[in-house]
């Protein structure tokens, strides 16, 4: 083994290590990493460091490490918090390249250890080292060349292709023995602690074209660099899925993760679409967590969502199909052939649709000649496999039946065995490469379910983002102003021709102040017309009824300015005012939410919806990271839940979707192009089924108060 | 032990046990059931019978029941299909009244075991015996006075509180298997097979005072009798609570049920609505199913929902914190006097806010001693104590040290140990009867939440149906008159008839056959209108433009009049109207539906939701059982997405609800006193907040076009 030029091979591929900190005292963490390293059979050398002790669990010991004679690639340090600096400099003396630092009480307990965090930052980056850490339980790379178990976790990785990095080191313990009790085997295993250095990025592309990595798992309670991540994450996931567990998914949680880690907590929604938009694939818990990943380490990508269900028993089948519709998932039809042949087999109680039940009486020559039939069947893209053990049938046989007729085929298939804790237990060492197995229905679909959207995202095209034509000029001299004049408020008009100027279609309107203005604009746009009033004052214009719409006369202008007027009198706004908008009225089409809130942590969101008072109550939006690209518009108007609304219902037309979908790309365009930029509400947005008539009607942009800071 | 009175004591207090069909041959169902009841150590008398054997499993055997010199209180058959009718008639001679059929291939298998089942089911109700199945894995009783293993499921059940029943057999045998492993104790468990005889209902009402049985579970795939679970189950929900799956949730999902059930398939949401007004708990999952069973089987009710969290590490406080959340638990705020105690206790690194992180460093009295601090503090009703292993901590004292202290307490504890399996075996052996214990933090806020929604149920006032005084003759005249002309649709003047007759405020109109009408028609109500073209053959009316609204003058209205005879003669409908309705235009309320569904299975389900065409869109509705009480009619106001914009937005005032509350009210009393009345739409009905301005703007009743069939 020859070490290469990565700057993370000292820390993952060492050829010798140094415990800094070993201990003799049984149940110490500086003696049950030593433990774990020899236990597990590290390929390279080991080192313990104590000045107080001679030999430690066998091996020589040395009182520090530049006393130690040969070349160390890896310094884990165990030792107390006050000694951890001066321990560096040694390992700096000893030209070590790899630290590993254990050590706790840095960050996450308060001030004066984030001083101290910050000049051990400032230390290995002065030095030219790599750390993990600190805070964290260790690492584990399984290669067979360097069998590296550096944590003082009691249970030992099996080997696997799945690499996984946690930020907390607690449940880093915990994933290790769900893990091995799973039969989930790593790549690698790093507890990455308070991230000083080496982040959940740098893990990302260090594992990117590593061939023993097929799957990436992550916990995490904090992005530390959230644009990043998403170019790495869009990179690696058009070839390696990754599966993320962020914790902190409500706004309680996400301050005890701020609490925790002392990171900067974002908005989950900001989480949710930035994972989407970069084809990771969230999930909710730690135990939806390893059922995907053990779906996903023994399976080929399923091509499409249809889904067979082979069972001995009806309740699991029930319950499988359940899951499976619940999870976005078809129920596959069987052609014709493939009903005959399951029907010339099977005992004529057994039901041959789908699912396929073959009564209790099924043995292993049933499942695999029955599942031999469902997998060539062309409508079938997947199977679940259920089985509740009957008396006289072991499961086992069942298995192994299962896995000579499944290899067969580039089919995804999945087992769920309601059986005994001694099966699973037995499967994994009698049968180590056997399908993914689940105690229940509703993990196997679920799995399923996340394996098939992960296989779209793979398959879909990855278009780039347009530029169109715009008025920039026109913008920026609108957003100067503004900021000469000090306010972050656009008016509605300013707002307008902002939209206008970045080619998003507005409604016809006009300004006027005073009465024969209004008048004479309202014979220039033709009724019926809306009246606005338009004051700085006045926000949710409906509120303090500052709006009259549907005004279809000179006299029904008439009486609603008289109306406006009085109403402006008694709220005491007659003289704050900036005059009235009338507007063209618009009819016949579905009212949405064009829109952009900034994340403190995440940036600018990008927001579509059903507009009007809906957006308040119904919240039927979807949020997607800027910029957007053509595909990204069409699926946010899809996933609203309202969309069936906006494809027409009873016998409507279709409102025209290339308008909408070509309005939030520009939006998009507009938020890029202008940082100071900070809140637009387009809404209502009016879309219709004819392109030119959907267009704004109302619009508000918020500018930063100063965009600089 | 004496025989009481009770029909289904023979079964399961038996002091003899007949098994039928006995074998000598290991794994089979006639050897295991034998031996099981052996092995379990029944207190009464076991007789094989066989005709071709001397001695079982070193138990005399008898050629036939008959033979069998002692009184027989229980048989159970496991002979051939072919002779079960003969069996059950030596077992009439011999006087048995109790029965369990293990033999399959009746209802399930088709039209020729459908036959034999009714002539079983006729055969014991002639001869006066009760029975379980056919088609069953049998059932037990763990009373140390009685010791009934009769299953032959290979794992032996636990003692304990709960009482279960398992429509699937096969799912029985997989359920005494999670059972045993998740440490949760039986009172009864029964296999009820193809429910021939004895159902759900019967079990419920036998196990209603049984004192041994305080939680009732149900796996179900079909509900025999809807209307009688309900009695029962309202008034046991008041003492116990029942939690059930059933499975068939989704449409595919049903329609395998009922091919494997024969039963016939309701739709879900009625399941829903009706579980939910008798207090009965659904859960979604078998998985789920065990996880709430075990948090009732060991814990008060929780009094209220403020959820406190005690934890040695950060990731698995969060995830709990995310999970309480999203299940609508509170975290929970601590009195100053506990947040100082608290500090003056942990570390400095500690966190004494809620979740309250004590560090790795805690230990079994660290637990104790916040614990006891946390369930002092009376803004905390429930607590989670999570806890992941560090080195040389044992969880076995930690959950000692909860013990000692959850004891003195009359609130729940929940335990979320990340720990081992090795924990968890050893856990149920030294510490029986522990706190529930979970390995993952959402198990526990689920089952949290189920406990709380639990109590919540039985501390609510149960009010009983109002019934109001209504012109119900006035309803039966328009409906025999529509029966008479032989439709089943009525005209939205006959259906606004009938809503008036029952008290529902409807729009003022009149009805006009010719212009002239239409125009005397308007002036009678007054400006603005609503015009509509009354036509048996025009349903949704918008959708063939047959509608126009907000006509302010006789000059729109004549307009409007002419477009829409031109839109009828290019239909094609001209001659074929019944002629115009004139309606008032009402302004500034909330469009809502008001609606009633017949299930072909659970009877009539009332409707309510957010109205217009976002009923077909957003699908923003709720379901009730009819009739419904006060209570009820408020619920399925606020359970409602969009309530929040009932409730008013950017100050609007909220509408009124009394008036929705009542309209509800009158149309289950509608519903409840005409059967035949298949389907009602309201809609909308508009929800003003002045009460005399809410009314009906439109409305279609179907009835059954013969109701006698």
């Amino acid at each position: 083994m020859t070490l290469s030029n990565h700057p993370l091979d000292p820390i993952f591929k060492p050829q010798s290590i140094a415990i800094i900190g070993a201990s003799r005292k049984k149940g110490s963490i500086g003696r049950e990493i030593l433990h774990n390293l020899m236990e597990y059979e590290f390929n390279g050398k080991i080192f313990p460091v104590n000045p107080s002790a001679d030999v430690i669990h066998s091996i020589k010991c040395f009182p520090s490490v530049t006393a130690i004679p040969d070349a160390v690639d890896l310094a884990v340090i165990v030792v107390p918090r006050s000694q951890v600096l001066e321990i560096v400099d040694e390992c700096g003396k000893k030209g070590i390249r790899g630290l590993v630092v254990i050590t706790a009480g840095f960050k996450e307990v308060g001030a004066e250890g984030q001083a101290i965090e910050l000049q051990l930052k400032e230390k290995i980056r002065g030095l030219g080292m790599r750390m993990v850490g600190p805070n964290c339980m260790g690492l584990i790379n399984t290669d067979l060349t360097v069998r590296e178990n550096c944590t003082f976790a009691p249970t030992e990785p099996l080997m696997g292709n799945v690499g996984f990095m946690s930020q907390s080191g607690a449940l880093g313990v915990a994933i290790l023995n769900i893990a091995r009790k799973v039969n989930l085997g790593f790549s690698y295993f790093v507890s990455m602690g308070n991230k000083t250095d080496i982040s959940g990025n740098d893990l990302l592309e260090y594992w990117e074209h590593d061939p023993r990595t097929e799957i990436i798992l992550m916990y995490l309670e904090s992005f530390g660099n959230p644009r990043k991540f998403t170019q790495i994450a869009r990179r690696i996931t058009r070839h390696k899925p990754i599966l993320v567990v962020k914790s902190g998914r409500t706004t309680q949680g996400a301050r005890a993760a701020s609490s925790h880690t002392g990171a900067m907590a974002g908005m989950d929604i900001a989480i949710d679409a930035l994972l989407e938009q970069c084809g990771v694939l969230r999930v909710n818990t730690v135990e939806e967590l390893f059922d995907v990943a053990i779906g996903f380490s023994n399976n080929p990508f399923p091509r499409g969502n249809r889904v067979a269900i082979l069972t001995n028993a009806g309740g699991p089948a029930i319950m499988a199909t359940d899951a499976c519709v619940s999870s976005k998932l078809v129920m596959a039809e069987f052609s014709a052939a493939t009903r005959k042949a399951l029907k010339g087999f099977l005992p004529e109680e057994a039901s041959v649709l789908n699912p396929v039940d073959m009564i209790a009486s099924a043995n292993k020559d049933s499942y695999a000649y029955c599942l031999d039939l469902i997998l060539r069947d062309e409508g079938v893209d997947a199977v679940i496999v259920t089985f509740v053990p009957p008396i006289m049938i072991n499961p086992i046989d069942i298995v192994r039946a299962v896995e000579q007729v499944r290899k067969k085929y580039a089919k995804a298939v999945m087992g769920v065995f309601m059986a005994r804790d001694e099966f699973f237990e037995e499967i994994n060492r009698v049968v180590p490469d056997h399908l993914p197995l689940y105690l229940f229905p509703e993990s196997a679909a679920r799995t399923l379910s996340a394996m098939v959207r992960y296989s779209n995202w793979r398959s879909r095209p990855h278009s780039g983002v347009r530029r169109f034509e715009v008025n920039s000029d026109r913008v920026r001299e609108i957003l100067q102003a503004a900021e000469r004049s000090g306010t972050d408020q656009l008016t509605i008009v300013e707002s307008m021709e902002v939209l206008q100027a970045y080619g998003i279609p507005i409604a016809r309107y006009a300004m006027a102040r005073t009465r024969d203005e209004v008048f004479a604009a309202a014979r220039g746009i033709g009724f019926p017309l809306v009246l606005k009033v338009v004051s700085a004052e006045l926000t949710h214009k409906t509120e303090a009824g500052g709006v009259a719409v549907d005004l279809r006369t000179e006299e029904e202008l008439g009486s609603a300015l008289d109306r406006l007027d009085e109403r402006l009198q008694s709220l005491g706004l007659g003289e704050r005012i900036n005059g009235f908008l009338v507007q063209e009225m618009v009819r016949g089409g579905k009212e949405v939410i064009l829109g952009m809130t900034l994340d403190p942590h995440y940036g600018p969101l990008l927001m579509f919806g059903l507009g009007g008072v809906f957006v308040e109550t119904i919240k039927d939006v979807v949020f997607r990271i800027t910029p957007i690209t053509e595909l990204e518009s069409r699926e946010m108007i899809r996933q609203i839940r309202g969309y069936a609304l906006l494809e027409g219902v009873r016998g409507e037309p279709s409102v025209d979707f290339g308008i909408l979908a070509e309005s939030l790309q520009r939006l998009s365009q507009l938020i890029t192009d202008f940082d100071e930029i900070v809140e637009v509400d387009v809404n209502p947005f009016l879309a219709s089924a004819i392109p030119q008539n959907s267009r704004a009607l109302d619009a508000r942009i918020r500018l930063a108060v100063n965009p600089k800071c």
